[in-house]
């Protein structure tokens, strides 16, 4: 959330479209009715064609943004597995994922504005200054009005920034954050909150306050331009609308930071 | 060839960048050497994101002209088994692909001009009308200013060019035609001309005479945009090789009938 | 069921273990509590060696009976399309996965005891018999003292049976049979019965009978070993629940055809 | 080689069937007549079902043992990236490969005797003993009567040993050694010896001596009972043709370890 003093929007956004032929993988019209961005998976570690396509379709339907959501190359780990690739091959595998995901979504009628990384690849994007380079470098290469939405206080923000692309900063609804501002491994105790109500407050919280809330409760920092919701989770929808809700209950717009075609 | 009288250029085209990972198909480099026109796979039967810039990079730095070449998602046979699919689905594996060629040959600096279908989906633009205008829609719906590479006298010349696009068309140099101008199937002895004098020599009179050769020697008026050359058989670059002078002698121009941006 | 007069046991067989890394494809668990026997995917349809151990592992501690479920290598079509192939490819793919099943059901303590083929293979074993023949050859090679489940009155019941197998036949509690004991497609009204009720009680019919009920009522006399309940369906596990308690009511045992080791 | 003074004979082993669909990897048939081993690639990093009973019905055609060579599911990267797995994953995406070559070698009447672990998995078991362990449990519980083919002073030797399992010893025709006697990294200069007769004398002298010898020349004892020798690289056969010449010459016999059915 770019404002200076307090936060008066903010965009909600969670992986869409992560289904495979016969498989299902959440609740997407349940969460589409949720947020106001949909990161839609390109077809490597999720999605297919047709799915894609129900996917912006759905999205455009109901008013919600839609960006290319690329990650490796690995249906059966789901993208999150670290999958060994020079940094060139991963500008290319993303690159190749966001034209997918440009040619659909503008089949569809709705096209992408933004690009964010899934899973293994976009962990590597907060960690790992080389991968966010080479994604970043992928997208300004296709399409450089593309937006990025980056990890908070991670190396893509600033990367992206030099490149001179428009880049917007997202935090966790439901994970916790370490003293330094980055998500606790999921292998920990406490990486992940359950807790509805919890959640939501501690999200108004870190809108309201312009910074990252740590495990300790010490408050960083940073631009929020953005929330992202988990959508393959048993509690996935009931974190959703409690995020949804306690936000709009403190006053706060919810709004996709991209602009959206009128339907 | 679309000029009234007696033709004065005309395209090679080929299939290029159907390697994937460690697998090599063909000797690109040579044949990239001898075309106009590569039409580049996208990774459905054959290519990966790699061998797709590689292709298009290398065809930038001969000055060949670049299209995509979609098929079926079939890697194991090549993109040459008829996968069954809905005409919506095919639309929507088409644009898939579409969008990512178009990104890979804008990440390598050299974009696509034109799609031409692969394998069993080529041929059932040929012969098979709905199969035609789903990839035609497929294109038109990614980027109405792409061409259409369409087999001569088969239906997606003619859908294509009511559905408003611009279409060229090809002829085969190294295969037999029916006397009704489509191809002799490959199951079928003399389907495949292995001589390249032979080819040479046949292709010569049929863009001299804007017409397909049959079995028995008639000749069937037909536009003639392009000259398809195989890429992945033995006698692939010496028939390439002979196509191209045989023309050349005979001094028809070798020319991208696509435009080609300056090295 | 091969016993002369009444029918006094039958098998009740379903598709398992058709998940694939994350996702997830009906109520396995549910299932296996009623089914006698599992039909479990082999990886290429549907199914990865982490789900097949965990189906043979879990079905060894329900007591039920283990096969191997080959299916077509296609799982964005979930091994419902007929994949063009050669007889002797079809062997091979039917024998490769019948070695990956044999391997992890040993790995798993609960060793198959036979192989049913998947989707449209298993279509085409029904009304093709050179497939037929192919998936029974297959199996015979690898090990002929598997048993062969095939759908009843269908092309492999026949060529299993002349190649020495060991053949049992299955008919289908919830799928509306054609005046010849065929399967009525799935593209026509009526093809599919969702009534749990209507569907345990034409089964009774039938096991009581040893024969097929036909649309019209008329009774096709036929030898029934196993009852197919699907596993995928909505009303999947009502409809199981339906069918065994009808049998059982009826006095029917029923009991796995294959062997099943003591837990 | 176990014998106590002299090697009187050898093996020579190679990767074989590593084709996919269309695509051809490596000249088998050359490779084929210098061996005595093939360890047959199971689908997951190379081959096919038809490329494997191909495989296995040259090699019996020959007189060369069969193994299976499993590797991760990675054909992208030819199985040469570490894809991260759990040890049970590894466990049983190897168990699912040996099954599935036991199933095609048994097809086409020449099973297999021994197990080796491909690429990026083999070079786990040479250097991580959790790995090692993992791949030989998969390897006894499909069947404790495979022989596992292992690095030379590597973990999976020992390991093996440990598990009951007949192990033998593998050196590397054409790969430099470390003064631990490990492989040099190929990102190394100097890991890959290119000269064939340099490589075929230093094999010479490695089975004359039972040891291993380094980049300084330094002798390291170890058990030596298979060459192995690539069959994927530009100087691949002749490198083969030169060791089994050398090898012949200093009067040790060529002979697979495994025994290997009269033709």
């Amino acid at each position: 959330m770019s404002d200076v003093h307090r936060a008066s929007h903010v965009d909600l956004n969670s992986d869409m479209g992560e289904a495979f032929g016969p498989y299902r993988m959440g609740d997407d019209e349940a969460i589409l009715r949720i947020v106001t961005s949909a990161n839609v998976a390109c077809g490597f570690h999720g999605g297919d064609p047709d799915v894609m396509v129900a996917t912006f379709a759905s999205a455009k339907d109901k008013g919600v943004a839609v960006g290319a959501h690329p990650g490796y190359s690995d249906l059966w780990g789901f993208g999150r597995r670290v999958i060994p690739h020079s940094l060139k091959e991963i500008e290319r595998l993303v690159a190749y994922q966001i034209g997918a995901a440009q040619a659909l979504s503008t089949y569809a009628g709705h096209p992408i504005s933004y690009v964010k990384a899934h899973g293994a690849l976009g962990n590597q994007t907060e960690s790992d200054p080389d991968v966010a380079r080479a994604v970043t470098l992928a997208i300004k290469a296709v399409d450089p009005k593309l937006m990025c939405l980056a990890i908070a206080l991670g190396h893509q923000e600033r990367i992206a920034r030099d490149l001179g692309m428009v880049v917007k900063s997202e935090i966790f609804a439901d994970r916790a954050y370490t003293e330094e501002g980055k998500l606790v491994s999921r292998k920990l105790p406490g990486a992940v909150i359950h807790d509805p109500e919890a959640a939501a407050a501690r999200v108004v919280r870190m809108v309201q306050s312009n910074a990252i809330e740590t495990a300790s409760g010490k408050m960083i920092p940073t631009l929020i331009d953005s929330i992202c919701l988990h959508s393959d989770t048993p509690t996935a929808v009931s974190i959703a609308q409690s995020v949804r809700q306690g936000l709009e209950s403190a006053g706060v717009t919810l709004k996709a930071f991209a602009p959206v075609a009128a339907r």
